[in-house]
């Protein structure tokens, strides 16, 4: 693995387990048996590393978000389950970001306007995506509730951990892989409404999976 | 007015127009032509200031969830939106709160526990509110839907001030009460799919103002 490639990823882990603010670069170098003047000749600075981790993520979740091109050319439920499937895992790979998304933007004008574009590149993807459901008769949405629904998608998954954090977690309790799916219950609950009768059992199958995950 | 109230109403001014973390007890004090050993007399350090602040703001909040006693006991279009502006008008009075939550939340312990219970009693009482619509007949629900809804209203009031300060702010701009009160469009959107028949060309002029607010 490249060297580059060695630091991105141990930065990952570590930034998840013990929380980006307590990972400083030296710490890193230590931990990967390298000189802090080998580790900056990678990466100008911690914000660096940051910045191209959350690069990673965004490429997963765009990856995630674009639609699937089958034989026929139309969504099934499947594909729709594998998008949110890989915007989650993607969300709990890596979930430093998350935890402390104010901050992390606060601090790095660069990753603020970067994440600005993705949030704009994202809603045009989700919303091809309700478009793809509702083309296959999977959903029935006007275009304004569609509008809705994507923004509304957006920031219940973006304000989960927030709400995990703030209103689930107990005190000492850390976030588990089981919680960032719940997350997944919610946005069934948002879609729902939308949902074809032929499609309601199998997306309650789902949310029963999903919303015990939570507790 | 008291002293202790003078003190509450200046720390809540400067909160909101400089943010919390650039304002100090001694700040305060000087603004207040008062002593820091004054306000040390009314508050024992900043962290108590806010917390008697997220009381006064937990009880604006508590009163307008609270449900209307009107002459026949049934809930109006009127009154639910009533609920909803005294939600708003309150997360504006205190935005300082909101736009700096978590790390609030994580540097004062005593507020974290405070919020969580506020977080249970709010989810009742929205509970109550969805509750009261659907037996006046302005909505239709279900049980798993009321509560699907009741999670996904609070994850969107909630997150809206973090989703405006990362996706909506331009660089160098401030948070403004329309785009606060922009968040009432999402909430609109987020029950329009329950919303009766007779209901909707209200509903749907309501969510016209507040779109428009948020441009």
């Amino acid at each position: 693995m490249k060297t580059r490639d060695r630091i991105l990823n141990a930065a990952l882990t570590l930034f998840n387990e013990q929380g980006e603010r307590k990972v400083s670069t030296n710490h890193l170098a230590a931990h990967l048996g390298m000189s802090p003047g080998n580790l900056y000749y990678h990466f100008k600075n911690k914000q660096d590393i940051i910045y191209y981790l959350f690069l990673q993520h965004e490429a997963q979740i765009e990856s995630a978000l674009s639609l699937p091109k089958g034989a026929q050319g139309i969504m099934t439920l499947e594909d729709k389950f594998n998008v949110m499937l890989g915007v989650f895992e993607s969300l709990w790979h890596y979930r430093f970001i998350h935890l402390n998304l104010s901050q992390l933007l606060s601090d790095n004008p660069k990753l603020k306007q970067r994440y600005r574009e993705f949030y704009q590149a994202c809603l045009g993807k989700l919303d091809a995506v309700y478009q793809g459901l509702n083309e296959a008769g999977i959903i029935s949405i006007s275009q304004e509730q569609r509008k809705g629904l994507v923004t509304n998608t957006w920031i219940n998954v973006t304000g989960w951990f927030a709400f995990l954090q703030s209103c689930v977690l107990e005190e000492g309790q850390s976030i588990s892989k089981n919680m960032v799916e719940g997350g997944m219950y919610q946005v069934l609950q948002l879609e729902s409404p939308y949902i074809n009768p032929d499609y309601l059992a199998d997306i309650d199958a789902l949310k029963q999976a999903y919303q015990l995950a939570l507790v």
